[in-house]
């Protein structure tokens, strides 16, 4: 199911995740589609740019619009018109979305509907059935996560629930082909981190996501933990680090060990005109690239790059047209499958540290604009 | 420069119009590029769906970016990343936008930016001098436009005054490769359209437009217009009707001999949820198509229709996903499309009339929601 390919002297790794609907190598960055559809773009704009899994979101699907409407059509991927590898989140991370107004007990959550404010019970029970029903590739158990900052006794509380309501995820699992990962939770924490990684390996899963990460820690406490995830975590299952979009922090991670990434953040900056280059995040509304004729960045080959100069897409940008949200969207996600490409040829040639040195070099750590 | 290959019975003509950057068949339809983009899609796909002629604005164009960064890019068609053939409309039909205030006087138009409030002098110097610069492939006169109900001495001076600022624009012309199109006034009136088209051609142009229709007037008082003016217009020439967009309208005036449209309906409409097809108008966001697994329509064979269902764009649409517009933006340009086509193979056969009844049966002249 996943088979380790190459691994790199900092312990990053090339590996193979097979799901029922293909391959997936990683490293790994993938779209976010939590409405069934990666914003701005067409799923053949998504696939032309190479991406072998996407992650959409079981909860906020289950509300809109309803499993019945997506089994009709014979599942999550005939519905959004995507054959490919599809994670689903639980929902659990709307926790931290006021709008959704989570009240957790042992029990489950319960959520208000942002769209109708009906109530909504999710159990663990509840969360692996949504996710069966859609047919996703890989469904995420029901995680229980708290601020960044609470106190230890109640990250500690979040990661043992989160243990409990992953065993009960598992038992209330009914899918053969799908494979289920869990979520490891206990906050900066390192002794209730590897607690919560090896309680979840004793119940066993396909795969282990690190939850409650990249919420507001600081970036080498992060790293520590996720190295310390890794030692605890088996070398023959997936590491998945779910919702980080930084390009310097996503190789930081790849080099303690992660396999798999997802994030809003290039595609959202994309549409609030922030585009990445490995020379920097470039504002491109800004008024300095009114008259500049050259593409976003010289050396990428994405649709964008090979078509637009950065003056046409400020104009875009500038007049509110909707295409140039996606021409930004297109750009930023060929630069994160760039970045993900050039890391497997640094793993290949066990040089990944040096190849971290020199991109975070260039691509600032706050990704700040260089213009 | 434009050849008629086929005449049908009903007077609908098929043609070839060369310009400088290639052939355009008609009878065709263009899709509107005001500020340099075919809203919400790129041109990748607009090309992908057969269009050879689009019309941008080149007022609006001046306005913004300006004419220093698109003559920096090489031009308009290497500014937007688009090598078929580019039309321009002058910004007479901003006249009657009240964002541009425009007054007028014989000099010409002095219009208010609707972006920064400045001041821009209109002339119909002026007017072809930026479509000079632009590098159009077809530059439109600037016209007198007066609005629907006005009374026959004012469209009398409108007429009479287009008809000197056109050979103000004939004069003032300094390209070669661009073909100027003259454009015709009069409102409704028989006689006012006759003097109009006939002092036009005295002078002498490229292709004859015909404004200030589509405005209000009734559909039946439009098609003996047309007719009229293809009576006066030389059967050499092409014949533009400027902004009509309903599908039964457009069929009707390919019957008085009409060769080239354009119109913003489409596309605005499918940025509304409404979806043209062959038995009628459909909303999609609407209820009904929730749990709809057909494609919007059945026989076409648009990437929407190919690969997604009613329900799905309903959901986008409802999630306020962009894609959900840009799916639907592709499917109404598919119709147009299609209708041409269909248009094109009834007049080689000589059926058009025939085509026109049954087509007219199937699609409502009001376009209205037939579920």
């Amino acid at each position: 199911m996943f088979e380790v390919t190459h691994v790199d002297p900092s312990g990053a790794r090339i590996g193979q995740l097979h799901t029922a609907s293909g391959v997936v190598e990683t490293p790994a960055f993938m779209p976010v589609a939590t409405n069934g559809s990666v914003k701005t773009l067409s799923f053949d704009t998504v696939a032309g740019l190479g991406f072998e899994a996407l992650i959409s979101n079981a909860f906020v699907l289950y509300l809109r619009p309803g499993l019945e409407v997506i089994e009709a059509a014979g599942g999550l991927h005939k519905f959004m018109g995507w054959d490919k590898t599809v994670f689903t989140d639980s929902g659990g991370f709307q926790m931290l979305s006021p709008e959704f107004l989570g009240k957790t007990s042992e029990k489950g959550v319960l959520f208000r509907s942002p769209i109708d404010r009906s109530r909504h019970m999710l159990t663990p029970e509840a969360c692996i059935d949504i996710q069966n029903r859609l047919g996703s590739d890989v469904a995420m158990v029901l995680d229980d996560l708290v601020p960044f900052g609470s106190d230890r006794d109640a990250l500690s509380a979040a990661a043992s629930r989160t243990t409990r309501w992953a065993g009960r995820c598992k038992e209330a699992n009914r899918s053969d082909g799908q494979l289920l990962f869990a979520i490891t939770q206990g906050g900066t924490d390192l002794a209730l981190r590897r607690r919560s990684a090896e309680a979840l390996v004793d119940i066993g899963f396909d795969g282990y996501a690190i939850g409650g990460l990249s919420i507001g820690e600081p970036k080498d406490v992060m790293s520590q933990i996720l190295r310390e995830q890794a030692r605890v975590l088996p070398e023959d299952r997936p590491r998945y680090l779910m919702g980080l979009g930084s390009p310097t922090e996503i190789i930081d991670a790849i080099t303690s060990g992660m396999d798999i990434f997802d994030s809003t953040f290039p595609t959202r900056n994309a549409r609030h005109n922030g585009a990445y280059t490995f020379k920097g995040y470039l504002n491109i509304s800004r008024g300095g690239f009114k008259n500049d004729t050259a593409p976003i960045e010289d050396s990428c080959k994405c649709y964008a790059c090979k078509n637009h100069s950065r003056a046409y897409i400020h104009h875009l940008l500038r007049s509110r047209e909707q295409t140039g949200k996606s021409l930004m969207t297109i750009h930023n996600l060929y630069f994160m499958q760039r970045l993900m490409a050039l890391t497997k040829e640094a793993i290949r040639e066990e040089r990944l540290l040096e190849f971290k040195e020199e991109v975070s070099g260039q691509i600032s750590s706050k990704y700040q604009v260089k213009v």
